[in-house]
């Protein structure tokens, strides 16, 4: 038995007890050091804690299976939620018929970065990684101006990374061929984690930010404003009433 | 104090301990019956639990807003996020300056609909409404074709109703202008509480399924497959390898 497990976007208090239950029932899990990390002070001593190299997303399932094959209850943990740039496809492509798999789904990334800068999120939106290491550019760049074309509000995984200074700065460029450079946006980095950070902004500057792994960008559609303080895409029943 | 609370999915135990805590310091909690039904026996004589009327989402947050100002603390609930079409944004839009509002993330049903159809959700993808209650038909026409022309994974929420007996059926055949109509898709009734019902099938099948405002519906980009009955959009890891 396999349970691939969200643990949210961060601290304890944010993973579900449907998780919890299910890293309970585990006697060996396996997970990313930061991972580990974070459940270690609950689960040391009571299972076989593995940890797993960054970038051996594959070895790390096929590390996972070969275990649940030799009888063991395996729990592979991720931040936020598993079916979100996660570990749970990657599973189910390498898992047999014979392989019982059961995804457990956790708050993602999205829906924390949204609470902690506002309520951006209530219209239709899209979640988009700016990483190119699995996916060529040109698609990135094709589904960049789909969104703006569409005027969704448009949340970005990986903004940054050392690899790639220069991605959020060319997406930026995409979306304002399609949205105004005075489009309300904000960032968070480390949601839910010590040394959270979140920064309003707009769609203009942000092509100027400084950001990291860690850090969820979100960029409003036409209608999304800054109310109090807050980032806020109005869902109409306001403007209904 | 407000604290507007996602419940997640269903059940308690879907319920972050965040959101558990949040819900013991309130004193009053409003929300839509199914909602209070649900935190019912836990609360029950704790605190004061306002069942509010559906349809009614800006007279709640007025109430509770109300509430709050006379010194209560108040908790106001939706089902999964509530910033993912949920309370999270009237809320915020009609609170001044001196109200105290704090979000409560929870497992949005596009995460829980996609883990327990496998994992679809693994690369880019647009979360849509296809209620046109308060979005013109329009627009989610061109959001739809924007999606569809980005080869982006689609969530479709409020599938249908007896008041829009057709949008499913026309929004597929939207996506069939720029998607194959062998598009793999799947969707959830009722995910995370009683009569869960899961169901695979492809984006031409879909334009005919019966749903209704339970189901969540996800349809494939070009390389979402089925495996092992489980639907699956690979995220390239294996491709690379």
């Amino acid at each position: 038995m396999i349970y691939v497990i969200g643990l949210g976007p961060g601290g304890e208090d944010q993973m579900t007890p449907r998780a919890l239950n299910a890293l309970s029932r585990c006697d060996v899990i396996v997970g990313y050091k930061t991972y580990i990390d974070l459940i270690e002070p609950q689960f040391r001593g009571k299972c076989e804690l593995v940890v797993s190299p960054m970038r051996g997303e594959v070895e790390r399932c096929e590390d996972a299976l070969r275990r649940s094959r030799d009888g063991h209850t395996v729990g592979l943990i991720s931040s936020g939620d598993p079916g979100v740039y996660g570990m749970a496809g990657i599973m189910l492509e390498l898992a047999g018929p014979g392989d019982d798999v059961e995804i457990v789904p956790g708050v993602t990334a999205a829906c924390a970065a949204a609470a902690m800068l506002g309520a951006p999120l209530m219209h239709d939106f899209v979640i988009l990684s700016l990483s190119d290491l699995l996916t060529p550019w040109e698609l990135i760049e094709k589904r960049l101006e789909a969104a703006a074309i569409g005027d969704f509000v448009i949340c970005l995984y990986n903004p940054m990374s050392h690899g790639r200074p220069d991605n959020l700065r060319k997406a930026c460029g995409i979306l304002m061929r399609h949205k105004s450079a005075q489009t309300a946006a904000g960032w968070v980095r480390n949601a839910g984690r010590d040394g959270e950070q979140t920064h309003l902004t707009t769609l203009g500057e942000l092509a100027d930010a400084r950001l990291d792994m860690f850090c969820t960008v979100i960029i409003g559609n036409h209608a999304t404003k800054i109310v109090n303080g807050r980032l806020v895409t109005p869902r109409g029943y306001l403007e209904k009433r």
